[in-house]
């Protein structure tokens, strides 16, 4: 089942289900009595579960043979997607992939305690505005360091404190990609006030459509979605890092840490941080060397600092263009892509 | 205008006017069309704000005259309220009196930079799951450090990014009293990692109800809240510091931090942060020896360590009672009060 949420006036758009193949879409109120939202599904998930698994089912089918449903499709255009969630209740955002931390960290200075291979980083994100797939990102200073980060996320139900990396995957609703547009410049004092980030991190972007892990067949095991992250920015191609390589703490994982001293409701996002590999023992190789890359200009920059002394990649301007997308073995794009141009903030 | 959650089963609640005694009350559906939610008020507030405040008025009238109204009133019972805002979109913590940060860092053997005069703190915490005034805590385990901070907050409406500080107040909505419940011990550790609280802070308790500034009279002004708040545990007061004196940062200043690289979502809450006086040029005083004392038992503590070489009071066991209230000069609860128990979590 792959869902979205497209602008409709509201601040919470209205629910769609959209074919495997992201060309057509159908309306949650249209086939289904009282379902409008996509929180309004994750509420209830258990009522509407067996209905919606049929829509999709035959907007699946109709897709394929040509459109003989009595389904009232229209085309699906992932210009007009909010965020499957346009606002959550909560957005916890791990740092999964230990190779971003290391060069993050590099990037800043830091050193990298040895229990951030045991102990998983998590910060709580802002979630009362999320950006459309193909929104404008709106930032009032290219001088803050602007930059993309490419991540999986979890939607998840109810799920209780203290629940087992054993238990965690049942709770697992939802699959989506995420842009974690972090502002770096802004990171380093408000990492060294203590509170963690809030400047740092505005508003995230989100993939046009969210699925059930289901749609990702074989690719989703072991809590991890073993498929590359391809990230361009201005047509350019920065990495394909494989999301299911190097991923130290699974989503299994994440949820277990996000869930030991509270319940989660349900709706919550968990982001799997920005997806890097580590290869042949080394901090990646960029793309044009034939490398995976980064998802992220911080990890091309320190990068690049290691090799020649100093970064040659500046951060993103106005007007700069990010795209971030998982495709199948079939080269399929399972999730749509999320591609965007940085703006400059009206302001107040 | 003073605004209430009650419980009926759903996730949201349902929102109640209160009179502004608090001994009455009347559905929100009952009189306006279609209103069922505080985050719906908050969602259009130009569109009902108009009539609210109309039976508000009519509300307390009917009070005031023994209850002559054609309202369909009922008693108001604060055990029967959820959080004002059941779950929200955004929960921005500051720590606005310095106090409270110079003790809590004391506490962890930490420096306080002079920046933290000028630039303030504030931690995104969680929002997906509230705490009733007068609900249990569940906490799973007593080694945890179990602490309450008694905080007021603001819940505003839609505030564009980069707002100004001389504007930020015409986007409060609603002020309400809140417990930040702490998990001292898992702190330090958090902090060090860099990513701010996650562990550290698990879901916040809210009073009964929110009220609208012209509720506090001349007690609001220059973004503050000029009231004491009495903080007691297990029936004896530990504190009645003012929350109007050394507040460092005015809920203005907040709201425009919060605001500086993003927009803010309708029913973003911004809290102040554990209330704390430094009278007479000193940490403080316990209420025994005629002073403010204290909103926090990390506050508590550590003053006793300073004092005495070592703490004396336990941070909180299963059993315990925590009581945060605010009264006006007239000694009339405004906010009711969060009275409530820690319980042992039932866990996953």
């Amino acid at each position: 089942m792959k869902l979205a949420t497209l602008r409709n006036g509201t601040r919470d758009g209205e629910l769609v289900f959209v074919s495997r193949d992201l060309t057509k879409a159908v309306r949650a109120a249209d086939t289904i009595a009282g379902l409008a939202t996509l929180q309004q599904l994750l509420d209830e998930w258990d009522s509407y579960a067996l209905a919606a698994e049929r829509i999709a089912a035959e907007l699946d089918l109709a897709t394929g043979n040509g459109d003989t449903s009595r389904l009232p499709l229209f085309a699906f255009d992932p210009r007009l997607a909010m965020a499957p969630l346009p606002r959550a209740y909560q957005w916890a955002d791990g740092s999964a992939y230990i190779n971003h931390v290391e060069l993050a960290r590099k990037a800043r200075g830091a050193e990298m305690p040895a229990s951030f291979h045991t102990d998983p980083l998590m910060y709580q994100g802002c979630s009362d505005v999320f950006i459309g797939a193909m929104e404008a990102v709106p930032v009032a200073d290219e001088a803050w360091g602007i930059d993309l980060e490419g991540e999986l996320a979890v939607i998840v139900d109810d799920t209780p404190m203290g629940v087992t990396t054993a238990d965690a995957l049942d709770h697992v609703r939802l699959v989506t990609l995420v842009n974690d547009i972090s502002l770096r410049n802004l990171i380093p004092n408000e990492i060294a006030k203590g509170f963690g980030f809030f400047h740092g991190k505005p508003a995230s972007s989100f993939a046009p459509v969210a699925v059930t892990p289901d749609e990702l067949g074989s690719a989703w095991r072991d809590g991890k979605v073993h498929l590359p992250m391809l990230a361009s920015i201005n047509g350019k191609l920065i990495g394909r890092p494989d999301a299911g390589v190097d991923m130290t703490f699974s989503f299994a994982d994440l949820i277990a840490h996000a869930a030991r001293t509270r319940r989660l409701g349900a709706g919550t996002i968990i982001g799997s941080g920005t997806v890097s590999n580590k290869l042949d023992g080394r901090p990646g190789k960029p793309v044009d060397e034939g490398g995976a890359g980064y998802t992220c200009l911080a990890e091309v920059r320190v990068v690049e600092t290691l090799l020649t002394g100093a970064p040659r990649t500046p951060f993103l301007r106005f007007g700069d263009r990010m795209r971030l997308e998982v495709r199948d073995e079939h080269g399929a794009s399972i999730f749509g892509a999320i591609a965007q141009v940085i703006v400059r903030s009206e302001g107040a």
